[in-house]
């Protein structure tokens, strides 16, 4: 495999492959999701399925087709997706008197329903997710990141007014998408609001999660809108206030995508492959039992009953009983595969009642008693899960400088971020961008109050604190 | 509400709009479920995924728009679907080279990648499902039983030979599919073969799990087929077996869909509304808290610790507390959506320590205690359950005659189910089909052997049983 530091897209496009997480779909741009790439998604939307419910949305579907006219009533909407859409012309044999658009979002659809389904504040807040498939044509694709159709939830909510659905907006940025984050995916990610060049398309405010890859890129990893009442006017969406005044609903809209896996591998992965969080492991341990002809079975029959005893105490565990391959070949395709802990079991292991214990980042082979297995592992998951999100927050911060300098802040973005002030102009915006390839990622929440002169055209500074910018996916 | 008796699909259409199970999408023919009918499809979900991971499967994802020419490589299977579908001509603002199908169901695009991860033995069986919307234009739409889109499980496996193919296939309509008909949505379906002109499109045999709605009509509420070497041929999914020789694999796939809910509402509904088995009640005890004035907050206080109390016990529970409503309003309003049981809470319950309990299907009220809540509301909702499934089970048979008499055979399928023997040609089935409207549902796995002359041509019998006939939705 191409090692990191020679190129890093080669070791990525090579790794997703090789890792059996996802192959190429036939159609440009599209992904066949494989069982061990598919798995994690699991994992990660159980986790987020559980905090999207806990914070009282409810499930529902809406349908994928959605008339071309609905697209158009939001203006910045229908410019921001149009060069994207993919159309159905034609159905059942026939072509269809008006277009539907495959959904590359569904603010337009939902917009619709909420308009039938409320009428007075007793109806607010109204709280609903979708989990869904979304098309967008790409013209620059990439497993996982910039697919042609990926997997996503998107939430949608309205409230009666701008308090509470900013305070929504908020919520799913932070309780939901920050945690998710950090806690599952051991990303350290920076919650910030974007400028209005990066902002969504018919949104008024756009928050996002942006996390740093190892080659110094951001990816934005989870973004959440407060649309203010622009879809509300655009479909109508009207209730009775307590004071039988009629008023449009302010609404908000969050996604996170299967893009999320991607963010897992180019934050943790290095030159052997793969290096899975445990709590996204599909596989927290694997067990290789070693041992030819008559020790075989027995070896054998001891990595099942240690497995079932992992499985009992809640830890994901495998044993890998392929017979055609020899253990050299498993311990490097686990290692591959991101494993976090692999267990070597053969006689010697088994008349001494201990397994050999390899973390997948490395140091010395230890021995560990089989009796406590079970609780040692879970010790050593929690453990393993703990430093990645710190080893990734340590690169984070040696790669992020703040700066006043242009020079220094060109330095900066080549390998990771520059918090630098910015005058908040567009064309500033994209002057840096097509000088450094940098973006304005966000301007984070916690950051420090601080003014002075732009980074690039020595304007005042906007927004009373520095902004992130960074070359992204 | 239309009653049952008066006109049936009134009833229906009338009922999912008013439980608000769903919505009529934007488009002809499609639907938007909302949170209370697809928060049944999620407790479906959830035990069919745990039995497709329990039998070994693998959850995957394939790409929704799959290449038009892929279609077009099984003969039978093209013919079967192509006046069915929606296509995408444009995309990314251009006209595409070859137009892209929505995903009808997947086996020709699943097909491609099996061949590609197949090459030894050794890679099979390969065990695959994927849960996904799907497209089939239709041109006389039904909420939940048939729309234009909806969502699924497919389950795809490739075997080396006939034998795995089959055990797979019965596995899947037995152990998956009768299985959650039958304990989660207390639904006695019959296990059966397709005749060869219900067969899917593609399929060397197709087995399904047939349920009776109470109007006498069949619903086929699951689908597992015996594809042979057909897709493999077409796909051209080889393996080199033990003894090296390349070989075509067997091939299955298997269906079950949101038209489970739609049998759910026709097995157990009457004219008050749904009837939900317990466990597919998104509530299974409503709690409707009685008190005006200062015993109002004392009585919603008490409602909320009974509700947490339930929860902890694994109880949905659920308290109604809208205060604009009155309580009679509620009654009716938690019978129309199907909830098992519902408890009334007033102040002198309360002060008796005790809640009113009313069975959905019921009875007269009874007072329980509000200490022994949790293990008796368990008690009730597991004999509310079997409950179900037996009265369903007893109108089947009620409504299912074993006849051998032409009149009969008119009569009974004009009301239920008729078990005939047939000579097992396309046209006398075409003939039966077009002078009483009913089709041959299944040829039951279970039935008695059974010979003699056809129903209606007067021919000799086939399959060495009665056939079930009916007509269906």
């Amino acid at each position: 495999m191409t090692p990191q530091s020679e190129d890093f897209s080669a070791w990525y496009n090579e790794l997703v492959i090789k890792a059996e997480l996802v192959d190429r779909g036939p159609v440009r741009g599209t992904m066949v999701i494989r069982p061990y790439g598919y798995r994690i998604w699991e994992l990660i939307q159980a986790e987020l399925d559980r905090l999207i419910k806990q914070t009282g949305h409810q499930n529902a579907y809406f349908p994928l087709l959605i008339p071309q006219s609905y697209l158009q009533r939001e203006a910045e909407h229908v410019e921001g997706f149009a060069p994207e859409l993919a159309v159905v012309t034609h159905a059942g044999g026939k072509q269809l008197e008006e277009p539907l658009v495959v959904r590359p979002t569904s603010e337009t659809v939902i917009g619709e329903y909420m308009a039938k389904w409320i009428s007075s504040y007793r109806d607010l807040p109204l709280l609903l997710n979708q989990w869904a498939n979304v098309v967008r044509w790409e013209l620059r694709p990439r497993m996982f990141l910039r697919t042609t159709e990926f997997l996503w939830q998107e939430g949608h909510t309205a409230y009666a007014d701008e308090v509470g659905a900013m305070a929504e907006t908020m919520l799913a940025l932070d309780e939901i998408y920050a945690r998710t984050a950090r806690e599952l995916a051991a990303m350290p990610v920076i919650e910030g609001e974007k400028t209005a060049a990066e902002r969504f398309a018919g949104a008024v405010r756009t928050f996002s999660i942006e996390a740093m890859m190892r080659d110094g890129r951001a990816l934005q990893a989870g973004t959440s809108h407060y649309l203010g009442t622009n879809f509300a006017r655009a479909f109508n969406i009207q209730y009775t206030a307590e004071d039988s005044q009629l008023r449009y609903a302010h609404t908000t809209s969050f996604g996170m995508t299967t893009r999320m896996i991607g963010g897992v591998i180019m934050t943790h992965g290095d030159d052997k492959g793969l290096v899975l969080p445990p709590r996204l492991a599909p596989y927290q341990v694997v067990i290789v039992p070693i041992g030819r002809g008559d020790q075989a079975a027995e070896v054998s029959a001891a990595a099942a009953v240690l497995a079932a005893r992992l499985a009992a105490a809640g830890i994901r565990a495998h044993v890998d009983d392929r017979p055609q391959l020899s253990p050299g070949f498993k311990f490097n395709d686990w290692e591959l595969r991101g494993v976090p802990i692999r267990l070597e079991l053969g006689p010697r292991d088994l008349a001494a009642g201990s397994a050999l214990m390899a973390l997948r980042l490395g140091g010395a082979k230890e021995p560990i008693s089989l009796a406590g297995a079970p609780a040692r592992l879970a010790d050593e998951l929690a453990a393993f899960q703990d430093l990645l999100l710190e080893r990734a927050t340590a690169f984070r911060d040696a790669h992020t400088v703040s700066t006043d300098e242009w020079d220094d802040f060109t330095k900066a973005v080549a390998t990771g971020w520059a918090l630098a002030l910015h005058c908040g102009t567009r064309e500033c915006e994209e002057e840096i961008k097509a000088q450094t390839g940098a973006t304005a990622r966000c301007i984070p929440l916690d950051g420090e109050p601080a003014s002075g002169r732009c980074i690039r055209c020595d304007l005042p500074s906007a927004y009373g604190k520095r902004v992130i910018f960074g070359r992204a996916y």
